[in-house]
């Protein structure tokens, strides 16, 4: 069935490889790939760390985590072990000029030096710049290398600035990969191929049809053992700016006149060059900001945000914020983002909402269609509407109902992690799903004055019970324009 | 749940009510209505016919009647008794100006005289006229009385006129309701609610975004015992000329500002007015006659038309027919029309045929949406669309897939027999789902030219194998478009 693009020999380089994502994420994905005959039998792997490792043992890292994280049903003892023979392990700092940097240069130099070779940050960013001023010194950044920076780019236009040159100093743009894995997600990009191969949906895909649209990501987990990290973040760079801006540019572009990576980022530029700018006066009127206190989830008592981390913070859980995009399409229409943790249910989803029609014959007002994109869980699409009940047979009475498509049940296929996809591309140099440096600019221009207000205390910081959908004031901040969130997500 | 109109007192008359209509059709749908609660205790069935049978022996076959078409389980035999406890019976010939009236008159004379009456003729359609003067002779059309006429009136535009003008002759046009059971089907019903109710289909409703619609009502029974009769009258005026047409124009009508009887109806005769004129020398071209052979459905040979006739006859059992509107919505959307008996399955459907994106940003070309209205069974809809394929982890590439929802399933209520609205209608006085006369004329008016030059043989009388989806020339009409036949309808 899947007919998949070949790439060609690479070595993969990752900084930052006894991580956490590296484990989880990275080499699971890269599994996945093997596994569908995808990844070349000369193709490596090079994982880089402080620690000392020998490759014996870094592999034997890499065979736990394939056990932990690819399904059982979907490991395959003999092609991991034939994946965990392209795995290597170079001991190195990479941040560090005079490291022992030849553990990896003695590995690089046996391949011929057209070699595709990809290099993944995944150290802390302020790492980033040193890292790839090292590769150029090695002489290790060649024509044929990508390097794939690995969010937070940054914690504000300042720092992200600062993490950006450090990297354009040695790696031009076009080799730049920003990785923002949502938008790998399957039903992410779904939201192209839905608008744009479906008229019947672009044909309403505006202001005049399109009464408000929402997106959300939510959570059911807590930051636990990431509360110190997550505490410098906050959900508003962690989700917000990243995640939850470039859905919304997918949902809301112009169509690109093909998948060219420059012409696509383009056009999710120009959203985010369009958002309505946010002042300092509105932030409490479009935004609410909120953290978890102690609760219940799925019938068991969850500690609060400060009881987890041990300590005071102001740092948010949740954020609820209401975006306006300037221009001919959408100039009327809010675009509700909300996301948090410790939420209700665990659901990223679109929900577009239309106008209801304007006029009715019928002998009850008909409900307003709504479109909802399931990113996670339950990848599919609804649709609500209304048709002539059965129940009241005498009369041309609606009912509300809706047709749904579960892609994930129809579909006889695996779902691919967001990172298969991504990593792949990077080694293909194809840049369409990852995020131009103009792109991460004006992300971070429209949040930075909220966060700022919100660091000035101009907007109260909320609190909502672990278990519940967030904050009353993320009710209210809809409610002020007549509409709700759309919570029945089951 | 429902919510149901009450319906004052009446007495229902039935002209032909020892035939199959009446005990398969019309006692059924009153028991259905009897069951619900609408029918109030003092309300009378009061059948004639000229079957010298007292009122016990004629409930005695209503009893029959229901123990043979009311499903078992919605069958409680002392709400049956009860209800049979309204039906009488007047042995009478209503057609003879000489009959035993005495019979029908004493029983209604019981009644005040401003109780709702409504005469329902199920005999031949020649004897309506008849019956009419009789009715009036005798005093019996009060002004709080209704005549329902069943199909078919008439068997072209002439005949059509003798019939219409006979009973106009004694009630009002406003009292006459032309029934055609088709309109009262709740998912015919319902492409008013899909359509009205929803501005995302109605926003694309036109011929921008459509690019043809086809109306399919499949049967799979043949003409077994009927046959000395269809063979009188064959698909064209059985199927086409009265149930599709109806169709047609709620699918194609401009939205009425209300379900006014008359608003909407003169929105339905704009449709058959600007039906494109077929000229003879375009007959072959732009419809198909077929007549079935022997052939296998189910796994079970069936014979063919003629053997179950048991002479020879060129009545078509098949008809497809491709229908233009010359209206700003509808000109260059054709409309195809099948219908046909033996086919394959049975299956009465309203398909809207989108065009595809005009531009494909993907790797694999995008289908072009369609909409399935099921009108029976599995009464519901899909709409096939296109949508990102997980399977190919590495491209946006579409995959075909529909999102369905079957309202049969969905709703946890009944589907009411489309006689049991219509039949209430009657007596409400309410003849939105009836046809006016102007609409019956402009029907004939339509389908005429095309039956003269079938019986100057102008066009083929084509066979096809029972079993199968009809004659090969009816795929042929739709290819020489670029089009095909929505055939994959399970």
């Amino acid at each position: 069935m899947a007919q998949l693009k070949p790439v060609e020999v690479f070595d993969y380089v990752v900084f930052g490889a006894t991580g956490d994502l590296t484990m989880r994420k990275l080499l699971p994905a890269l599994y996945q790939r093997f596994k569908e005959g995808q990844i070349p039998d000369e193709a490596r792997i090079i994982g880089t760390a402080r620690s000392k490792l020998s490759t014996e043992e870094y592999r034997e890292r890499g065979r736990k985590a394939l056990e932990n994280f690819v399904k059982a049903e979907e490991l395959d003892a003999k092609l991991a072990e034939k994946f965990l023979g392209l795995v290597h392990y170079a001991s190195l700092n990479g941040a560090e000029a005079d490291s022992t940097w030849s553990n990896l240069t003695d590995l690089l130099d046996t391949a011929p030096e057209d070699r595709i070779r990809v290099f993944y940050l995944a150290t802390a960013p302020n790492l980033y710049g040193a890292i790839c001023e090292n590769l150029s010194n090695r002489k290790l950044a060649t024509d044929a290398s990508r390097v794939v920076l690995e969010k937070p780019i940054g914690e504000d236009i300042a720092s992200a600035n600062e993490i950006n040159d450090g990297v354009g100093r040695f790696f031009p743009e076009n080799h730049i990969f920003r990785i923002d894995h949502y938008i790998g997600k399957e039903n992410v990009q779904a939201i192209l191929a839905l608008r744009f191969a479906n008229p019947i949906f672009e044909r309403v895909w505006n202001a005049d049809t399109i009464d408000y649209v929402q997106i959300t990501a939510a959570e059911t987990v807590g930051v636990e053992g990431r509360a110190p990290y997550y505490d410098t973040s906050g959900a508003m760079r962690d989700m917000i700016q990243n995640h939850l801006l470039q859905v919304l540019t997918l949902v809301a572009m112009e169509p690109p006149s093909s998948l060219d990576a420059d012409l696509l980022r383009n056009e999710k530029l120009k959203v985010l060059a369009a958002l309505k700018p946010i002042a300092v006066e509105d932030v409490a009127k479009v935004s609410v900001r909120g953290q978890y206190v102690a609760g219940e989830l799925g019938g068991k008592p969850v500690p609060g945000y400060l009881e987890e981390l041990g300590s005071e913070s102001s740092t948010e859980t949740f954020v609820a914020l209401k975006a306006e995009i300037q221009n001919l399409r959408w100039a009327g229409v809010p675009f509700y983002l909300r996301t948090g943790k410790r939420l209700n249910r665990k659901a990223s989803e679109v929900v577009i909402q239309f106008k209801a029609a304007p006029w009715s014959i019928f002998s009850t007002e008909p409900r307003a269609n709504r479109l909802v994109i399931r990113i996670q869980p339950d990848e599919g699409v609804s649709i609500a509407i209304s048709t002539k009940d059965p129940a009241q047979a005498d009369s041309l009475t609606l009912r509300n109902t809706s047709i749904d498509a579960s892609f994930a049940k129809q579909f006889d296929t695996r779902y691919p992690d967001s990172y298969e996809r991504l990593l792949l591309d990077a080694v293909r140099g194809d840049p369409v799903l990852f995020i131009r440096r103009d792109e991460v600019d004006a992300s971070w221009k429209y949040v930075t004055p909220l966060m700022e207000a919100w660091s000035k205390n101009e907007a109260p910081l909320e609190t909502y019970t672990a278990g519940s959908w967030g904050p009353k004031a993320a009710t209210d901040l809809l409610a002020a324009d007549g509409h709700s969130w759309h919570e029945d997500m089951a």
